[in-house]
């Protein structure tokens, strides 16, 4: 599919219908995310595929999946046949930065305004994301609010911090999330000209 | 062009030719990358085209470009004939979850171990890295380690951070990062099937 056109096209789906999605595909597109950028080349990132309906169904409990079922949304965390869960390092970069490529002898290591391990991610996922729409599928994103929870869950070592769980599927007709009444924020908040 | 092609195609480039580049074509990325996603539809991610020479200088040297040229780099910020910054904002996602349908009356903000902020700001400057390879152009991308430094200098307002700079120009013949000699990581490390 054209880039722009999977651009335009992706959407946040909370409704999927039982057809299965091959793993073939998802492996695949997973590798795919590895072409995303990261500071140093940290590739401080790392994803976790799950299928088993038994795991989705907790993975889907610890995303709180009963409250957004609330919301209208039914059961769409564990419904999906198969779930993406990124993750990322933040003691990955302080490693990277602590080599001698990055650090003279006697320095401190950088200090880091901006957590660039969670703005990497965010790179990885949108070419996941924008590779579900290339492959006719569907993804959803849910936020983790208990990342010990899943950490437990699924046995992920303590340094990787799970971000998110993004449901993957064949689309089925889905409820518009209501946050899309708010609109776009005006030109004149996001675009600037040579200064804000 | 093809999805897959841009994503295998980009490379962080450093640096780039004398030839211009169309305004409309960045301000079009740029409007492209607003498809991204955002937690709650905060879109808390606002971008500041700098094309002006001598702006595009001083953003340089804040970024610390001398030390990029010590690396055998050259002035390859300033040269770009385009740079783009990426911000986010903390502020604008608290006030987003402080919304009626984000929080019951009476209620707690919810507590965030994840800042959305950056992770968002991530998927937007992949869709803006991928729209340029798109466009047969090239990118960069240089850390932001003075945040406070391109605030005065670009009138950004205290609630935004800016996350990076992204020169953008036609790619010129170009020296290899030296961090990619460290190769991929691990299959083990990176990828997991039902749990880690």
């Amino acid at each position: 599919m054209d880039f722009t056109d999977a651009v335009l096209k992706r959407r946040m789906v909370r409704q999927f219908t039982d057809e299965p999605v091959d793993p073939a595909i998802i492996d695949k597109l997973v590798e795919l995310a590895r072409h995303a950028p990261s500071a140093g080349f940290t590739q401080g990132q790392a994803f976790i595929i799950v299928s088993d309906p038994q795991i989705r169904k907790q993975v889907a409990k610890i995303c709180g999946e009963e409250d957004y079922d609330t919301g209208g949304y039914g059961p769409w965390i564990s419904q999906a046949p198969v779930q993406v869960i990124p993750c990322t390092s933040e003691a990955a970069y302080h490693r990277r930065y602590n080599e001698p490529d990055k650090k003279a002898p006697g320095e401190e290591e950088i200090v880091w305004p901006v957590p660039y391990w969670h703005m990497d991610v965010g790179c990885a996922v949108m070419v996941l994301l924008l590779g579900v729409v290339d492959e006719g599928l569907a993804a959803g994103f849910a936020g983790v609010f208990d990342p010990d929870g899943l950490r437990s869950l699924l046995g992920i070592p303590a340094e990787w911090t799970p971000v998110g769980v993004i449901p993957i599927g064949h689309p089925a007709p889905d409820k518009r999330s209501p946050s899309l009444k708010r609109g776009r924020v005006a030109d004149a908040v996001y675009l600037h000209h040579e200064g804000w």
